[in-house]
């Protein structure tokens, strides 16, 4: 499947984790060592994409089912991995997203509850087969000890529907971690920014002199 | 899966095969009949579906990718069958469709050459695993001999890339009749209408007689 020379680096974790912040970081830091990138966000980035984006926030629409906006976040996607992930990535390019496939997961399925299996296949097919060489998970709830105990106690304060959609969404995110870890990096994104880009950095540092000796033999 | 009491009914073939005069006259029949039905059409049928087939069909968007137009097409599905389509088979009503996703496996995967099996999957996960009881096959081109046969004569006259994509569809509608001879029923258009119509009604009526007794047993 890798017949490509360039890298895809992913971004994932829940909104405010640092996902945008630490991209733009690594555009920057790309930029100043004069390495070619393409970055972009999920769904989005090429008309159809945002055509469809904004058709999945219509609020005429916003009785459609869980099914039918799984298949438009598909649909754009298909799109921009055809259109511009791709030819980044087949021109040595690195291509930076904030969000890819894994959002998906975490949020279609284990947060709305679609079966995995489909939304994982359908993650790949939209994909064209493609994997991420390097993921950052931005956790900023370090504390999970109790969803490891999987129980449900019992709490003075009722949990909204909210809360338990989120909270299913974080532990998908962990268990997608856990069985992804050969590219996955979990980055403890509470700590101060320049010390978790520190930790970023060095990472695509070494994932691109990687690829580059891979490249020479 | 069979959890209704209705009947979804779908006519199938090629532009011009005559599904559309049929189910018109099929539902004037049942009308006749005082028998309740829904009739509809595929891509379309809620204001979501609508919205979708505009834009599968917006000319600024021509060059998507055939895996982003069969996505689109499948998440109108999710809307309608979850919206029209199961509700009113559960009210026990008889479901007319003007196309479902035996065209979708016909164009989209014998046409335009998508994997067949992750193109039938996305129709059963669009359409929560309904099955028709009963499609409509409506040939015009009876004389498949020379695809049977499985060749390629050459020919006077170039074919265009249009003739060999509906040759593939055709082809493929006689793939998906004979992998499913249980609900196909395959009508010889080139008949008088009133000719092929009686043989229609004949057999919905039918279909409408075992319903009932299986709902009395």
């Amino acid at each position: 499947m890798k017949n490509y020379d360039g890298l895809l680096i992913t971004f994932e974790g829940g909104d405010g984790s640092g996902k945008s912040t630490h991209s733009e970081l690594l555009k920057n830091y790309l930029s100043n060592k004069g390495i070619s990138f393409f970055a972009t966000r999920e769904p989005g980035g090429t008309d159809f994409s945002e055509a469809v984006r904004a058709l999945s926030k219509d609020m005429r629409f916003a009785d459609k089912s869980n099914i039918s906006e799984l298949l438009l976040f598909e649909a754009a996607r298909a799109d921009i991995v055809e259109k511009r992930i791709l030819p980044a990535l087949k021109e040595g390019k690195v291509v930076i997203m904030d969000r890819f496939y894994d959002s998906t997961t975490a949020y279609q399925s284990f947060g709305r509850g679609l079966d995995r299996k489909m939304v994982e296949e359908l993650n790949l097919f939209a994909a064209q087969g493609l994997v991420p060489d390097l993921t950052f998970y931005m956790r900023i709830a370090p504390n999970t000890a109790f969803e490891r105990k999987g129980g449900v106690e019992k709490d003075d304060v009722m949990e909204t529907a909210g809360d338990i959609f989120h909270r299913n969404v974080m532990r998908g995110f962990d268990t997608i971690v856990r069985e992804n870890r050969n590219r996955f990096v979990v980055i403890d994104s509470t700590k101060p920014v320049a010390e978790v880009f520190a930790k970023i950095s060095s990472i695509v540092e070494s994932k691109l002199n990687e690829k580059s000796r891979e490249r020479q033999c």
